[in-house]
């Protein structure tokens, strides 16, 4: 059996990786995300710091074990920084993951994103109407929330991971993640999920920190994302609506065990 | 039965109506607010994105059915993107929420504030203390919360209402709702409410969603007030403190029906 | 009886004087941190007001009891509010609490942190490598994390009180609190408190309002983590992870007495 295949059959595995690493993750990511995504990354297990200022985001990328950068509430300061930080990542082998958040819903996220694009991301993580306007395509999303399906958007997933080198993870009702030659699709989540805001900007720091301790994106990304659905799953099980579901999703992730996210895991080659 | 009536009677198709609008909410909200007041929104069952840089917001209001401005946390960046924000959504008849919040408090909020009044917000929400120290009068308030009683508020508020042609929405432990001809008490909510910090910016994207689905911003502007109201009264039922309260008020605000809106809404027409 | 025994003794004390008070505690905190601490202020009684911008914040510092400055996340203009505004403090003889979030992390916040000394924070609080860091020693901080054990920090603690004249409180599963003369280790908490983030943090705020209304910043200090303790101890019985453990601290933060307080504290002089 490949090791290709054993992450894919056992993301507990890559789980208990993560747990046992707890590595520290920078993130650079929007006002909206940033205690919900701390809070997600400590009840995952990794470490997170939440640093972004151009004075010291660089240089800090040193100390970092990966980084993420999510593009929802720019402002020039801020732009000047993912693009230094980016750089660093870049330059040291860091992996880092990119999440477009809105690009295609104004000039300023477009030309952010291309820029950042040039750093070469490990990983880029958006909804189907994001990975759509990243690679080009007409989409329909408004705002941050997606109004494109699935099927839609994995032709563009393709391209935008050849183009990119990076491994693309298209998030929604049922994910897909993507090389450009290994594809996978993940059947884990619950319809709360998205009514809970910057459950999205969140996964990519889980999915920074499986990266940071596994040998291969790809699969580091599969296994982040079905740990991240089955415990949405249990969270859903509990919950009254979106209050109750944070709550218990948060405790989920800090419960949920490598065994029981094999059994739950929904993970099927494409 | 004049439609003016039929909505103050029936808060439930006020709902309804937004809710099966799901319309997308521009907010420049504080960085305390942001998240909370996005998960209320996503809650209620409207679509909001924190769109705040000068380099973006003001074209953003294109794509935004509402805008809400609120001066919480106030720098010099964001005041110059206020004030292009809200001339964008007067130029374009988008509707426009606007929150002093503390505007008494400091020269900075003041002047900031009285330049976004030329702009025109279609609604301004704030506490008694806010309302008054908005229309030109002394107030107790001190720092962000209310220090004055609702009922020295009442003729600033009107006041307010006649000098600036928007609604005027004081709330508090009972609010209060006019547009200088026509004035509404609300008597729902909880105790609990105050002890939650920004829920009262989070009213502001409640109240831009009903009016981005409504014909009228009074009416609208009520029957939002009531269901965050009646929504505060159950999950005070459910809470043993602050935490709680916070999870139950979001799951209400999700599966709070119509009909039991007009069941609980207490509006009195003043 | 000394009024200083009778204080440690008798931390409910400081607990009612604070709620009867209800200060206005004016914080430039960090962007992961804003809406929790709001949260656990008013939970805990105070009247927070998150105040940063460089155009007001010196100026509100009138109106405000007691400051708190903390360096999560930094920017130019942040720091440079943040010396005015404790120099405003300090000119003032406003009582103000600092927290030197990684300072041993990069350049720049050990720059920003030796600066702001100059101000005479009352109250500095950090984690053992932080307080390390400050007083000059090499310390295995990563991130914001502390990585260096109670043991180590307490002479760093004691030296930087003779140093800087504040009192100094190292927090961890076991809290020291030091003025240089007098030292005092608390024993209350729950290992659930470091999984959720900014819990810190918002602890500075309750410090300060604790100050705001006591006469001594030692005791003061000494009262507030016993109090946040025996909260996290009631919180941690009730929760099954960090997502409803924080639900249940806010809840014991506004429920807890002061006798109850006065019954579970565990406080000994050193």
């Amino acid at each position: 059996m490949s090791s290709s295949s054993t992450s894919i059959e056992n993301p507990g595995l890559a789980l208990a990786q993560m747990r046992a690493g707890a590595p520290l993750v920078q993130n650079i990511t929007n006002y909206v995300a940033m205690n919900i995504m701390a809070n997600v990354m400590l009840a995952a297990g990794a470490s997170p710091a939440m640093v972004h200022a151009a004075e010291e985001a660089p240089s800090f990328v040193e100390m970092a074990q990966a980084l993420t950068i999510n593009i929802g509430t720019l402002s020039a300061p801020w732009v000047e920084s993912m693009a230094a930080t980016a750089k660093a990542a870049h330059d040291s082998n860091t992996p880092w993951v990119f999440d477009p958040v809105a690009v295609g819903a104004t000039a300023y996220r477009r030309d952010t994103a291309t820029n950042l694009l040039a750093f070469k991301p490990s990983i880029i993580r958006g909804n189907a109407s994001e990975i759509m306007a990243l690679a080009g395509k007409d989409s329909m999303g408004k705002g941050v929330d997606s109004a494109d399906g699935l099927e839609n958007a994995m032709a563009s997933a393709d391209q935008l991971a050849h183009k990119t080198g990076a491994v693309i993870a298209v998030s929604g009702a049922r994910d897909y993640v993507t090389d450009g030659q290994n594809r996978a699709l993940i059947d884990n989540g619950h319809s709360l999920m998205p009514k809970v805001t910057a459950l999205g900007c969140s996964l990519n720091g889980v999915i920074a920190a499986f990266a940071a301790t596994h040998h291969a994106h790809w699969q580091a990304t599969i296994a982040a994302m079905a740990y991240y659905g089955v415990a949405g799953e249990i969270a859903g099980q509990q919950a009254a609506g979106p209050g109750s579901f944070t709550v218990a999703f948060l405790d989920a992730l800090a419960t949920l065990d490598p065994d029981q996210l094999d059994q739950r895991a929904k993970i099927a080659l494409r």
